[in-house]
């Protein structure tokens, strides 16, 4: 499984991925996610990627390479493209090709093909942009009400991002706020590993030496993971424990609701469900 | 969607339900999930449904006057099984019986119509016991090594249980763990929703009258919502945010670590990938 994750804020942008992969539980590897497409001053672009790796891999390679198929004479490419909706369009053009290509083989098989990816980046006189694009090319763009996206295992690294998320956050915080999400995921499901990589964009840079690969002995993260899940501890146990009956002070639990009365017990083999 | 959640801990027994079930976003309605059949002094028992709600209530309806099919002359119905272990296999055996009589019109009519229960609680003359019953019949027994089981929309609401909940618990406070976790799920999935029916079993009882449905006016639960959001903010908040670039103090993010160096830009278009 993989988890990456990508968060556009005012003042940048930062991606995370980890980079487990595993064809059944006794076929686990180590392979990145993540590319970092970058000619400092003009343009400085992230991919994530999640799903099947061989497709997502000739994707990654073949982007490089591939020009904009409407793009006339003077083709478009990542390298000369003046906008990210146009890198995203190529990215998108580029998944259709592999699909293409490798999809009915894949498909026979009864072979699980799916490849979502996460594009974000600058590219000089725009603004920063963050797409996501599915398997069949087509795409969306992150905006300030919804300015993050995850891609494979997202479900427990989403609670915390809906809650802390703000588009008005420092870059550090979002920084902490993404790792935070990734260390839910490896509490919580084994297939998504260390090392994480992690880049780490500021507005309008146009290049970024903020790029780090974070194993085991990563001090940032190995504090995360030690006082997240005891302040999680601390917090759980700083609310009280409920109590039944009507209470003068506190909040009760066993104020009746009309609804109460609803769920009967059975306690009859006779008795009908309500 | 659903979430149903059932703890087992040396104290007692904690259930709770969701009560939102949808076909389609314009089709939402609300039925409960739970039911519990009771006769104070010999059994208490709760069953918790999820999936095809026509397959569930089905399954519920017949279990009552059902009879284990090797069980002789004397049949085992659930109100003169000895053991839970007994109730669960009726439990399996009729949804069997449900899914032989509907499950070839649902089948050819592209209807998903799994249907997955978690059964628990005691019967005089045993321990208390929680059981995961699969949409085929079979089942599985919580230990406790991993003293919980839940089912429908489980991700949201899973790190909270995986972080807290020992069998050393008391039972409040396992109850307060449940409700955690409901909060963490509607939080993040629209398709799970109040009110919560919740029942609290204390173990030996044989009986409980711990039971509450739980809406929006709930002092309790209405604490739990914006008090958890905010200490897991104050905990947020209390993670220093990452430094770059080595420190003497603190937890510096930047220590390089070996494979820094893989994560390499390209540049250019001609540069390879690694």
């Amino acid at each position: 499984m993989t988890y990456c994750v990508a968060l556009k804020v005012e003042a940048g942008m930062v991606f995370a991925s980890d980079s487990r992969t595993n064809a059944g539980f006794d076929q686990i590897s180590t392979f990145r996610k993540m590319v970092v497409y970058e000619r400092p001053g003009d343009r400085f672009m992230v991919l994530l990627s999640s799903g099947n790796l061989s497709i997502s891999q000739s994707v990654r390679e073949l982007l490089q390479g591939e020009a904009l198929s409407d793009s006339g004479p003077d083709p478009t490419t990542i390298w000369n493209a003046t906008t990210m909706f146009e890198v995203a369009r190529l990215l998108g053009q580029t998944v259709r090709q592999v699909y293409d290509v490798d999809g009915p083989a894949l498909r026979s098989a009864g072979i699980d093909y799916g490849c979502t990816l996460i594009l974000g980046g600058q590219i000089r006189g725009e603004p920063m942009r963050l797409f996501l694009v599915y398997s069949t090319g087509n795409f969306i763009e992150a905006t300030p009400e919804t300015c993050y996206f995850q891609i494979g295992e997202a479900k427990y690294g989403k609670p915390v991002l809906d809650r802390m998320l703000v588009p008005t956050m420092p870059l550090a915080e979002a920084t902490k706020c993404a790792l935070v999400s990734i260390d839910s995921t490896l509490k919580s499901n084994l297939s998504v590993g260390l090392p994480i990589d992690l880049v780490v964009y500021e507005a309008g840079a146009l290049q970024s030496d903020q790029m780090i690969c974070i194993d085991e002995v990563n001090p940032y993260f190995a504090m995360i993971r030690e006082s997240w899940g005891q302040r999680l501890r601390d917090a759980f146990d700083g609310i009280d424990n409920p109590v039944w009956g009507p209470s003068g002070a506190g909040h009760p639990l066993s104020v009746r609701s009309d609804r109460y009365d609803v769920l009967r017990k059975i306690q009859h083999p006779g008795d009908k469900l309500v």
